[in-house]
C-alpha cells in the first residue's frame, strides 16, 4: 500500500472497491443452507462470481482455482466439514485467502471442534460477532446461537491475541465494527440495524471479504481489504434503509445499492477510523 | 388463561403477539433446505431469533437451550433424521414445545416411517394440510407431495383422533384454517391464496407456531398460541397482497407487513371462531 | 405438431405455455442448495407445482408420478447423487421427460462423472452454457465454475453431436439461446442480462423446461417445448427489467413477470428463428 499510505481510509476503500468490480473474482463459499441463495445474490450484486463446491473431492480442487475461499460453519454437514478441510489445504498450499466464519461456535460441539482446528490452520481473516470470537480465542461461551451476547469492544483485547496467533485479520461485527491485525485497530461505522433482520446479513459478509481480498492489488494489506469491504457492505445497508419498508424490502433494495453503490461514494461516505 | 378467559379469541391472539415481541425467543428449525432462508426471515420479521441447527451431535443440545423447537420433514436426509431424532428427545425431556410439519408424508416412505416415529412422541403441535394430516393419521394416502387434495373439514375428524392420541395440537391448513386440541375445534379464516404461490409459505408458519408457543405466558393453552400465530400470520398475508404485483413481490411485502403488524391489528382483524 | 405446423414459432411458444398454465404440472427438482427456493418459486409463479425430493429411497417412487424430472448437478451431494440415479431410473422406465443441468461439470471430478454416467442414459433435455455442453459433450475441459467463456455458437457442431447420441434436445444458454435436437436448430433471442446476476436465472429455467415438457400435448416435439420454455422465461426476463432499480428488485419482478405473462405476448413478442 506505498502509493496510497498517504490517501485516508476511505480513499483506500474506494480504490478497493474499483479493484474488486474490475477484477470481477471468482469466490468459492462453502457456507451454511439458510443463506448460500443471499450469498450468491450479494456477491453478484457486487460483481463477483460465486461458486458453492462443497463436496469432497471438488472442494480441493476448486479451491485451488478460486481467487478467494469463505468457509462458514452454520450449517456443517459432514460432508461441509470434509469439504471444509480439503479446501482449507488446498488454499494455504496455493496463497489463496480464505475467511472462517465460526457461526455460533462455543456452546455446539461439532462447529466448535472444527473452528478450532480452521483457526490453527491460520484464516486469513475470522470473522464473527463478539461472542463467537471470544468463544474461537478461547476467552468465552458463545452466544445462544446466531446471537451475540457481548459487545464488540469487549471482544478487542481477544480479537488482537487471536489475530496475533494466527497472523491475519479478526473482524468482530457489531453496531460498530471494530477489525484488528494485531498491530492496528480500525473501527468501520458505517451500516444499519436492518442488516440484523435479515438472514445471512452477517454471513454474507464473508464472502464479500473473500472477494475483496482476492481482487486487490499485490501487496495491499489485508486488514485494508477487510475494512473496504465492510465499509461497501454497509454503506449499502444504509442506501437500502433509506426506501426499504421493513426487512422484506430492505433486503431487496440492499442487493440492488450494493450492485450500484460507487467508489466515490465510499471515499466520501465511508466512516474509518 | 384464566384472567383472559372473558377476552375475545382475536384479543387473545392480540396479546400473545405482543408476548412473543416482547420476549425474542430463539426457534430452532431443523427445515427443508426449499425454504431455510425463507423460514429464518420470517422469524427474524416477526421478532424472534432463528437458528437452524440440524446435525447430530449439535441438534439436542440446542434444543434444550431453544425456546421453541421446529421438525419439518421436506427434505429428510439421513443427519437430518438423526437431528431431528435427537431434538424431540432433548425437546420432550426439557418440556420444550415442538412443531412436526409432516410435509408430503403418505406416498414417499422415508419421511412417512419418520412421521409415525415422531408422532408417537407427541408433538406439541402437529401442522400439516389435509392430506398430510390424514396420512399421518392413518387416514388416507397423502396427496401428490406438496398439495393438499383433500378440504380441512374432512379432515377433521382424524385430526381430532390425532390431537387425543398426541395430547397436542393438531392444525390443518386451508382457505379457512382448522385447528383442534381434541377437545376445542377453532376455526381462522384470515389469508390470501398468494401465500400458496410462494415456497415456504406453509411451512415457515410452522416456526412461526414454535415462536408463539416458547413466548406464551405459562399457563396458556397451546390452541390458544397456535390459533395467535396463524392469525398473526395470516393478517400480514391479506396485508401484503393488498401492495403486491404477484408472488415475487407478495413475498417481500409480506415479510414487510409480518414485522409491521400490531397486536391492535389482531385484535379488530382477527377472523377467529 | 401436425396441425400446428403451419403456425409461427411463437405462436407454437404460446400454445405451449398456455397448455403448461391448464395443466399445473408437478415438476420433481433435484437441485443445488443455492437455487432450491428460488426454483421453486419460479415454478410456482409460472403455475406449475414443485417437490425437491433428493434422497434415496424416495427420489425414485416420486419420479414416477412427477409429469417432469430436473437433475441439476450444482452440489451434489452423496444422497443426491443416488437420488438422481434413482429419479433417472425411475422418469426412463415411465417414459416421464427429464432435464440434466451438468453446472460447472469439466474441471470438477464427481458431478463430471456423474454427468457422463447420466448422460448415457438419454436425458430428455441437456441444459447448460457453452462451457459446460463442451465438457459434457467431451469437446472442453469446462469454465471456471459457473461462468462459461465459449461462446453458444462455437458448442452448436458439440451440442448437435450430444443430441444426436442422447436422441434427446440440447439447449446451449447465452445471449442468443441456440437449441438443438440433431436436426433442427433453433435460436430464441428474447432475454435480458440481469437475469445472469440473480443466483438461479440459468437453473431454475431447467426446472420451467422439465413443467413445459410435462405438460405438452401428446406429439409435441420436445424441441419445441424446449423453446417455449425458453422464450416465456426469457420474455418475463424482459418485462421485469423494465422496472428493475438492480439485481434484488429485478428478481422479485421477474416473478411477477413469469406469473403475468399471457400467451398473447409470447405470439406477439417471442423472437425464434
Amino acid at each position: 500500500m506505498s502509493a496510497d499510505a498517504a490517501a485516508t481510509p476511505a480513499a483506500r476503500a474506494a480504490d478497493l472497491l474499483q479493484s474488486t468490480r474490475a477484477h470481477a473474482p471468482l469466490v468459492h463459499a462453502i457456507t451454511n443452507s439458510v443463506v448460500t441463495g443471499f450469498t450468491a445474490n450479494v456477491l453478484l450484486a457486487l460483481g463477483a462470481a460465486p461458486a458453492m463446491v462443497d463436496i469432497p473431492d471438488e472442494a480441493g480442487p476448486f479451491a485451488r482455482i478460486a481467487g478467494g475461499v469463505l468457509v462458514n460453519l452454520g450449517t456443517p454437514t459432514a460432508e461441509q466439514r470434509a469439504a471444509a478441510r480439503e479446501a482449507v489445504e488446498a488454499a494455504t498450499e496455493a496463497g489463496t485467502p480464505w475467511v472462517l466464519d465460526p457461526v455460533a461456535v462455543g456452546a455446539l460441539p461439532v462447529r466448535t471442534a472444527l473452528a478450532h482446528e480452521l483457526v490453527a490452520a491460520r484464516p486469513t481473516v475470522i470473522r464473527g460477532n463478539a461472542s463467537e470470537i471470544l468463544a474461537v480465542a478461547g476467552a468465552g461461551a458463545g452466544g445462544r446461537g446466531v446471537d451475540s451476547t457481548d459487545d464488540p469492544e469487549s471482544a478487542l483485547p481477544a480479537a488482537r491475541d487471536l489475530a496475533v496467533r494466527t497472523g491475519g485479520v479478526v473482524a468482530v461485527s457489531g453496531p460498530v465494527d471494530v477489525l484488528t491485525d494485531g498491530v492496528r485497530v480500525v473501527r468501520a461505522s458505517n451500516g444499519h440495524p436492518l442488516l440484523t433482520r435479515v438472514t445471512g446479513g452477517g454471513c454474507a459478509l464473508g464472502a464479500v471479504m473473500a472477494a475483496f481480498l482476492a481482487a486487490a492489488p499485490e501487496g495491499t494489506e489485508p486488514l485494508d481489504a477487510v475494512v473496504a469491504a465492510v465499509t461497501t457492505y454497509n454503506l449499502a445497508a444504509e442506501d437500502a434503509a433509506g426506501i426499504a419498508r421493513g426487512p422484506g424490502s430492505f433486503a431487496v433494495a440492499f442487493l440492488d445499492a450494493l450492485a450500484a453503490v460507487e467508489p466515490g461514494e465510499v471515499a466520501a461516505r465511508g466512516v474509518i477510523a
